[in-house]
């Protein structure tokens, strides 16, 4: 697709196109990160990218930049056509949709799913190979299922959502409408909910149900657990990433991520727009204000307020943990310097 | 069901039914959290419980509590029907069996699924969709396996199981009876063992077998890998959460609780009655006596007593990290008094 | 087998035959640890090994042992058959090989298995029950896929592989020959990248690949995301065992073992040989130098030179973390030092 095509499209779209420079309108066949692109190909740089180095080496036909005249300027001097938008990464992403349209499997119901009597099926379905959904379900319309995930008794998925290989949905699963699980990835499975007795744990019984909100995705291998009463509840718009555990009654806001490996305890409360970075943990029923962000590997034990950025365990502001961070290394100066002293 | 009802069928169960008030016998036609609860729902409360504050808002119409004469005054001025047992727990549980009485799925072999020769059924089975059983295996009676399960050859799972959907079980395992392997779990697949040479990483053969007692439970996920020679051993009654990694010839006593996304590495050796807390990390051949607790992200590298409570990494007793921990966040107050000093 | 065949058999591998005593030319079937063999059983002493203690007691009826004359004496005068090797634990691996013969399942392809058109199969394939390969993927001689596995479309997978039961690998991603999938891995997924907007997080589309090299091996359960652009790259050699998350856009150079639960955030570069043990994090883009070891539980953040081996979070250099976490452990006693001294 020429530049020129591509710009039209970006005007269309959400990243607010200023200006642009055609040179000589290059063919661009597909996109590639500014250290990796040859020609025919496109690429983008953002204010403070770390690649900003890389700028004057790149092989791209075509930049997506931001308005920065001496970013203009060079690309110009390069003779690299460009295009300045508000915001170049929104319009990388635009770009890439325009340049790999998604390949959709077939509508309809592969002849080897096992559907089972009285489940409610949508219009413009695409149901794959070895699918297996029990009875009682019900899957809106435009939702795709790929091969091999199960559905258990009476789930509702909603419109245009996408279940990807072998993932399972356990009892009374509720999803919203534009919601992704990805493979493997394991919804409304049993609490770890156990009574100590004096001969041995006790199941206690999770009758409660798993609800996504619309717009929320599960990555590869997560697992996300219904609670004994009540509901675990994931609202609106938040994204959650590969083998993360959320466990029974958790409640998370909307727009929240959830980076990988994170392990969310039961009953914690986590507020919008939460960042938690990979591998961070959060205790049993421990409120997370909105819009708090923990850096990786925090754990999380007590309840953190609106806009903390923490880190550590236990976790701490992340201005005090730095310092604290920086102190830990000189641990063996700090007990000798005590030691002349004493 | 009428709540008196209920309390003559908790009087034949195990919580200990001491005394109760009906006021109006409510019709009681599900359970909920003390805070959740609306009318025509039942309750409990527990000793120490963090709801005690909340228990005078309830909108339950009954509720379990323990034989506590203020909270039974306080319910009774509420008029709320209430039950008081020794064991609120275990009551709240048998009131949630009673009223959610689960939903098994039909008896028989789902004519999708593939059953190798040489397989032995025992009576009452319930095979799923697609499920797939290899040769020289053999199921016992009343053991249910959801769709999408995937057996390896000989393979013997005992009486009373239930394998969720879509988890792997590998060659020459052995489940007890009454053990729950939850979707995606794999048991049995090969440890991670190579040894290093000149060319690269050369296989150590895993040769050995996995073996899980009676009355074992395998989170979604979770990971149990043989060993090169003899077994991985869970012991009977020990909980596996979501997420776990069992290393190969690891040995996990009995009604040990382990959370979820718990890595222990080859060879570690568990004692009895061990509760793992989330994240947590056990060395290679390590050993954990009985009755240790360990905290949530706690890294244990050296062997444990008996019946220690630990933290932190590398572990140390609980309450010499709570005061370590407490003084790390004063690293730079307690650097700078020290170069004021010196 | 008898012991003086499994020697001819030893003769011909790679560990170094040296010198042998036959005794009474036990007959072998089996082999097991030091500590577990019995009678008629195999086993084997390495230089250093934590066994050493236990070489006396053991009941096997033949070891493989170091050149270390003490042992050879000792084992001699216990009676037992022994075989002195420059490589016990790779003569060990050859003798499982020998006495454990794998069994592979039939070639050919499974009757309820779903090929789609398009698809191109080598010689002497295996294809399970209910596997499932979509249109335009590829898959060369010998290679093996179990039950349940799900190839999505324009997969490439080369020779001799093995894929186990339910993994799943997506679209476009390429495998080199003699790559081990285990259960429940995901390859391929999409990569978690997001853009922060007003709306929300809008998808940045991944429409990249996952390339393994040859003789990569992925753990079950492990989850390997595909980039925006370009590749995620495994190279040849590289073990990853079960639980692991590798983030989109990561290179991994050859022969590394990456152990359970280690996570690698989007775009960062790891060297060759480099070790990552259980449960250790890389950050984004974090360059780690090759033959570098990073003890269990490190949080990598910063980019780490050649053959460092580091430890804890921030990592820092291993013998540096272990002063630094003995003097943790006295910080109560530092701050009360301190206060004395103020």
């Amino acid at each position: 697709m020429f530049f020129k095509q591509l710009i039209e499209f970006l005007e269309k779209g959400e990243s607010g196109v200023k200006k642009f420079s055609l040179i000589d309108n290059p063919d661009i066949i597909s996109a590639a990160s500014l250290e990796n692109a040859s020609e025919n190909q496109l690429s983008f740089l953002e204010e403070g990218s770390y690649l900003f180095n890389q700028f004057s080496d790149t092989k791209a036909s075509a930049l997506i930049v931001p308005l920065n005249e001496s970013i203009i300027k060079k690309a110009t001097e390069k003779k690299i056509s460009w295009v300045a938008v508000t915001e170049p990464r929104i319009a990388f992403a635009e770009v890439l949709e325009k340049l790999n349209p998604e390949i959709l499997p077939k509508k309809g119901i592969h002849k080897s799913a096992v559907i089972e009597d009285n489940v409610e099926l949508g219009k413009n379905i695409s149901i794959g190979a070895n699918v297996c959904i029990e009875s009682g379900s019900k899957i809106d319309e435009n939702t795709i299922i790929y091969p091999g995930v199960v559905i258990y008794k009476n789930v509702h998925i909603g419109k245009n959502n996408i279940l990807h290989a072998n993932s399972v949905i356990h009892p009374n699963s509720q999803l919203g409408d534009h919601c992704v699980v990805n493979s493997n990835a394991v919804i409304g499975s049993e609490g770890f909910g156990f009574i100590p007795t004096k001969r041995g744990w006790r199941k206690m019984p999770q009758t409660g149900i798993v609800v996504l909100e619309n717009n929320v995705e599960v990555g590869c291998g997560t697992t996300i657990d219904r609670p004994s009463v009540g509901q675990t509840l994931i609202k609106s718009g938040t994204k959650i990433d590969n083998l993360v555990q959320i466990g029974h009654g958790v409640h998370i806001g909307k727009n929240c991520a959830i980076a990988s490996q994170v392990g969310i305890a039961g009953g914690a409360i986590i507020g919008n727009g939460v960042i938690l970075a990979g591998q961070v943990g959060v205790a049993n029923r421990v409120k997370v204000g909105s819009n708090v962000v923990a850096s990786s590997k925090c754990g999380i034990h007590t309840d953190i307020e609106d806009g903390q950025t923490i880190s550590g365990f236990p976790a701490i502001p992340n201005k005090l943990w730095l310092r604290c961070a920086a102190n830990f290394k000189k641990l063996p100066e700090i007990a000798k310097a005590l030691r002349k002293l004493s």
